[in-house]
């Protein structure tokens, strides 16, 4: 059958194929989200074996998947494009040193995928995640709505998951979201937090436990995972096949993504409902000013990275 | 292998195999959420046919769940137990003689059963829940906790599902419950509503529809339902499989479903933590007092029916 | 969004919405096959209800899938359709009646259909299946490989799962197929009978049970479900989920259905290989001459009473 | 709630969670196979970074599977243990320093889990996966119907998946089996290879390519997933899942196995049924003498190693 007869398939591009590229393949098609995957990198040997690897998971789960390697101008073609290209760290590299050589990465891999199909989505992975959202978004030519980061969002599925073990509820039970840029400065919106819309402090006694104290533990189970494996592929992974399946079915899920925010000119993260078009819909959360504060102030620093590196 | 020895088997009855007891078992097996699946129905041809319609399901679904025939004393013996058994209005009948009628059907089902697997899980589906939720209760002997009602959950589901569809977000993105007793008196609780944690009443405009409008129409779509088909079998079957899966798994999934209250000495929906034990723990939701007391009011007649029948 | 912008969205149709298209329907959303599910009756109530009551599953299950009520021409523009319109026995009917009246509905809502999208797939379930499958593919104007009926297919299901049973194997291990003309004459291919490709005979010792014992086990199942329930609904239903799966993922599967015989000029089942564009291929199986024998006399009745009907 | 408590919970361990033990739990959780994962490694700091890793994943999955580290001892306690322990190459190691090696570290990790629980299922994963599972059929002290491996269930799914796209039906409508001692020594079952139960050779012409040519194919892609990433953690990861989901549902899959063949005294793979109970039967294959013989000259060689190992 000719591609481009195929109307109800729907293909994902991912772009870098290392441990994150690989983990988001591998979720994808035990999911079954997708009926066509097109890997993308520039080392041939990586990608080639990655598509022969994850062939055999498509083989396995009864073949709805299609996996094959692609080139860029194929990538941007699909109905999702997911950017996990950049590097890890280098021997000696300082974070400036390593954040403009994504930065570049990033400008490179995008720029090759130009002219997008229109309604193409993309979504970045790649860290520092915030900074280069914006940058993609500049180099693609889409509407900002089609183009977002997966942000926050690990992080608040890690400190749903964390509180739910704590209070025994189901983690889907457990509504809680981190905000604001990606890293040291993001916020934990504890005021909003709820089991099943019931306000969190209602529900358990506030000695329970600190929310510093989870905060804390939930950065800490992120650096260990970082120091041990370079990356949190797994984690990342999972959560990167679950927005890919919440614009495929048009779900209308809300989450905190990585977006443009018009006030301040860069992208971070703030409840949005996704769907098939990208980002549907703000949701406005209602922080305190201590919050609001915190969050301007680093969305500043992304402001000026960007203007430094254009 | 003997049924002793599948100690992973999950095994599951359900008593009473009609059309919503069918849509139970239907569901169960397309979710795959269990091993064993028994159905037990005084109408034995009614109960053969279903075994064989549903097991060519299990056949195509690959073979997972085995479906069977059983006794009421087998049911006993499993760990979970669907009660669906009952009878749907006769002519002429009065809601006070339908009443008596299935209060009489499940004192019978569940004495059959007598003495449950001190482990066992009972889930009244029959109609009205609350009422046959407490009788079921006192005749089986077991702890109050593993014996409770699918109560005001798919109602839940359903007015979710319209707030959904009107605000354009997904289902499982909004927190909203109905609660107290099931029928003409049960309390939507609206001041708990969130949108993922974030209160209704922050992301959508009050103008935008009224509570009174939304709680009118999720209780005629049930009576369209009703008048043309004289039962909701999907709707509830789909909330049964639900809960079966948060028992078989643990999950503690927080719903409102139907449970003792000992307070009022009868059972209504209130929402509650669910997991393998059951009723792990009832969340407490803050109400107005003018719920409260509409809630009180309909227990009270439900405790009064239960003195007039014991 | 507006619908002609769904590129990845599936769209089913289900004509005629009793027990058999509401399990149909049911079946589909449990398992996420599709993103809009478009229900057909001409009785509006019944239609409106089972919108509702299926409405309630897909908000349980998610809210993947959107239901709603449409008209024949609506239909005839997804990318499949399903009809299970027609009609039960009536008291007194004798078998040529009620073809008749169910050959006179099919052509009916087949027209209503007119002119259909040029590359829908219509799938026929109502019975007599391979009359009323070969009647559809005249009326409809479509190519012949996209329109067919479901067949033998859930026969063969049933027949594979009892083998499964008695061989203490799963049933996806089990390769067998009923062929031919649906009902009292279809042939069983125990010729071709493998467990996971290895001949039956050499696996199981020929005394372990009798074919012919077997596939009249498999057909008393069959006429016991339908003596109580009218129907096999369940069955129908979940096997009816798995061709529309096998056609929106474009799956290739191979399995009996009922389909055009040009040797014939009319339809019955055989092999085929199921995908996005309809019956891909039929696989030539061989027969015993006897079993080519008595495919042979069925297909010439159904072809007499083709000419009788037009 | 205690763990001797949840009968309805399956245990599976994963002892050394590097690239392959982590895509097994990674495929466990996203396949929801278990409800707990134990994790077990001498290397502390990567099972607690993968432990925190998956535990992400099961987070975002919604939670039905809990993970954590545990010790040898405790993985001889579970439902099922996945041995994935032993080393990559070492520079400069030879093929038989290296099989020493993993011999020794399999002698070692069986060992600490002695003694089993008696009903426990041992899946050994590691290479040499033939002459390593008869190892731990001798350590382990348990019956050699619950040992066993992995084999040539891998290959076997591989040379399905390419023949499937050749002959572009689906990978489940295809049966065709990899025998023998996992390998150089290898042999395709190519007289029982079948499309759903129709010999190979009445379906494809047998010009259409070559068996030689696509059982190499085969060997070439596994060959240079090894070459650059020196295992191929994807595809045995799904393949491991999916003998979990065997054992747990007690399904009773036809499937290539290593297990213990008494006419040889040492593991290969023939086609077994898998069960709760682990190997269920052997499916005797009709072999060409020059394939049986093929077989038995690789057995030897097994046998003789392990001998020498003794």
């Amino acid at each position: 059958m000719a591609p481009q007869d195929t109307k109800s398939t729907s293909r994902i591009a991912i772009v870098g194929v290392g441990q994150v590229g690989g983990a988001v393949a591998y979720a994808l098609i035990l999911g079954s989200a997708t009926c066509e995957l097109l890997l993308v990198d520039v080392k041939v040997d990586l990608r080639d074996a990655q598509v022969r690897d994850l062939s055999d998971v498509a083989y396995a789960a009864g073949g709805t998947v299609r996996v094959r390697a692609a080139t860029h101008h194929e990538a941007g073609q699909c109905d999702i494009v997911v950017i996990t290209a950049g590097s890890k760290y280098s021997l000696g590299e300082t974070n400036i040193q390593h954040m403009h050589r994504n930065v570049s990465v990033i400008r490179n891999v995008v720029k090759a995928m130009t002219p997008f199909r229109s309604d193409a989505i993309v979504l970045v992975v790649s860290n520092p995640v915030d900074l280069l959202t914006s940058i993609a978004q500049e180099v693609s030519g889409l509407p900002k709505s089609q183009v977002f980061g997966s942000g926050t969002f690990l992080e608040s599925v890690r400190l749903r998951g964390l509180l739910a073990d704590k209070t025994g509820v189901a983690v889907n039970s457990v509504q809680l979201s981190v905000l604001g840029v990606h890293g040291s400065s993001q916020v934990v919106a504890w005021s909003s937090a709820t089991i099943n819309g019931i306000p969190l402090h209602k529900v358990v006694p506030s000695d329970g436990f600190g929310h510093d104290q989870l905060a804390a533990e939930c950065n800490e189970r992120a650096e260990s995972i970082f120091r041990t494996k370079g990356s949190t592929p797994f984690g990342i992974g999972s959560v990167v096949a679950s927005i890919c399946a919440s614009i495929s079915f048009d779900r209308g899920d809300v989450q905190p993504i990585s977006h443009f925010q018009p006030e301040f000119g860069c992208c971070f993260s703030l409840p949005v409902v996704i769907g098939r078009r990208g980002i549907m819909k703000t949701i406005k959360i209602p922080l305190e000013a201590e919050e609001n504060a915190a969050i301007a102030r680093s969305a500043e620093r992304v402001k000026n990275v960007m203007k430094l590196g254009s």
